[in-house]
């Protein structure tokens, strides 16, 4: 099979041929995968963001949709021919081991979900079967941008009606977080990101006013505009800066940032104590707090009955061959969602 | 009359005589004072760690316990000869300014309380009756180390029985604190600070374990003693690394970290985002949450009940024209709580 490896972090990805498909063991599902996602995750893990990295060469990717092809022992959750998410986050089911995967003449090592080839092996407990009628390339988001950026809010922030909110960087996470806090109907709803595009449509999908921290003071603009700061601000910006940026457009005395970005291992956020002590909130968001099981039939639920308009998340599309591409593209910030087409379906 | 006066950030505190006391107006009280307190807050007055003083020249300390001399228009909480407790932590009653004092041809200002001098005139919303039988001495710290130190476990934590907590900072706050966990009987108690006699103290006083900061890994080593970190850490060392310890010694999935210290001005904590991710929480406390008219006569109740050993406290006492000894003694980190005695009984 056909495979992305990082072999060398810094370096771009190697697309390679001929990958062996090792045989499966207890609690292990292969899967064909059809489409995967990128995220900043893959960014960090190839730039060498996460640290010393001690497992290359290995596969990566942790979103994607596929059809089960083969199941090792004592799995129950999906059986052969089931179309699978597949997602970092544990949900029910066996944990176990990637696949230890062999070319030539040495092993490529992956976690237990990676999405990133035509081909991948899986802990049972990554995957959850895709409600009927949902779209495959939407369902390529189930796995991390969905569960993290509605998450966020259904589970983690359920926001009352008519409070202020902000949202820091309109990737899939962001951007779906945008969609699911106009649902609580906030009286103000605040976009923040440095593309125009992506500002353009957040005011589409419902945010009452833009802010491009490329060129405005952010905090500032926030703090104007809602006489003090947003009762809660969610940040998916990717950086220490975006987090700070986030916190300190909080209100005083309870106002809440949570924020899902994971920058660079090393990286601190400089939080001024003071602000503490005057009641502003932070907190760390795990994956939108989400369950797959139990979250995933609720988000498509809300999707078929028209009230989050996620088609909008995926703007490109890339060949498995162009997966380089599509990360640099993440990088520049032009894409929301990017997905990458990684076998005929 | 006699009082402590900063006139230029960065210089001792002059002693000034003949100073005049104002007439009073709407909700301020005129009390003379016994005894007050001094705390890391005047530290950083006096250093001009606040940042920038427009207020110079004027009184200061926020902690003291007098006797009433004379109400202004609009006062019913309190009334002439009430021993009361002088605290920054605003109460029930009216607010109002702080005196503006005449001194030969020019004026000092004073904030709505403040106790480094013989008389001083308080908002009716800064002080409490002090609850009968509680010694002089210990009632100067219902004005800001007890409310902070107690509240901050009674108020805030309140944590459940068999817990891991730290305190990190041995003053009057850090040691209040230290009392008041140890009465929701936690497994692991451990106390922080830079001085061998106040660690010593804690241990007289409960602590399960102590740690020298100045020669040990603090966060390893609570990280080791308690497997992970502990459930609570409660901060009052005053600088930002000490908030960054306490922070950093608290478990994953759910470890608090509260702090009191109000570091200077300017100054940010440093935090790790995956930190939060792990599920690592950090608070901020404002007095302790605490309520005087509410939570000062609960403190009394417990001293009287002999559950909280609060006499161990108060370790030096200075007059009124040395109070920049006390203040260097604070600084150096030898006190417990200093008081200063301002005026005969
Ligand atoms: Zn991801
Ligand atoms: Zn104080």
């Amino acid at each position: 099979m056909k495979a992305a490896v990082l072999f060398k972090t810094g370096e771009p990805l190697q697309i390679l041929e001929g990958i062996e498909m090792p045989p499966l063991t207890r609690g292990q599902v292969q899967v064909k995968i059809l489409y995967s996602g990128v995220c900043h995750s893959q960014l960090m893990e190839v730039s060498g963001g996460r640290g010393e990295d001690k497992y290359l060469p290995h596969l990566l990717g942790h979103e994607g949709v596929g059809i089960v092809e083969q199941i090792g022992e004592g799995v129950s959750k999906v059986a052969i021919g089931d179309k699978v998410v597949i997602g970092w986050i544990k949900g029910e089911g066996l944990d176990a081991p990637g696949g230890k995967y062999l070319h030539e003449n040495y092993t490529i090592n992956s976690g237990s979900a990676t999405t990133l080839s035509e081909q991948t092996i899986v802990a049972e407990n990554r995957l959850v079967k895709v409600p009927n009628g949902f779209p495959d390339k939407l369902a390529v988001l189930l796995g991390c941008a969905l569960p993290t950026g509605l998450g966020l809010v259904f589970n983690e922030l359920q926001p009352e009606k008519n409070k202020t909110i902000a949202v820091f960087g309109l990737g899939g996470v962001g951007m779906s977080a945008l969609l699911a806090a106009k649902l609580y109907e906030p009286t103000t709803l605040i976009a923040v990101d440095i593309n125009p595009q992506k500002l353009e449509l957040a005011k589409q999908l419902g945010a009452t006013h833009t802010l491009n921290a490329q060129n405005t003071d952010v905090v500032e603009s926030i703090v104007t505009l809602t006489k003090g700061g947003v009762d809660y601000s969610i940040e998916a910006g990717g950086k220490t800066q975006s987090i700070e940026l986030a916190f300190n457009s909080v209100r005083d005395q309870g106002g809440l940032c949570i924020f899902a970005s994971h920058p660079p291992e090393g990286d601190t956020i400089k939080l001024e104590p003071h602000a503490f002590h005057r009641g502003k909130m932070i907190r760390g968001s795990w994956g939108g707090a989400s369950m797959p099981d139990r979250d995933i039939p609720k988000f498509v639920d809300a999707y078929h009955k028209g009230l989050l308009d996620l088609d909008v998340l995926i703007t490109n599309e890339y060949s498995l061959d162009n997966v380089n591409n599509a990360l640099e593209d993440l990088h520049q910030g032009s894409a929301i969602r990017s997905i990458i087409k990684c076998s005929e379906g």
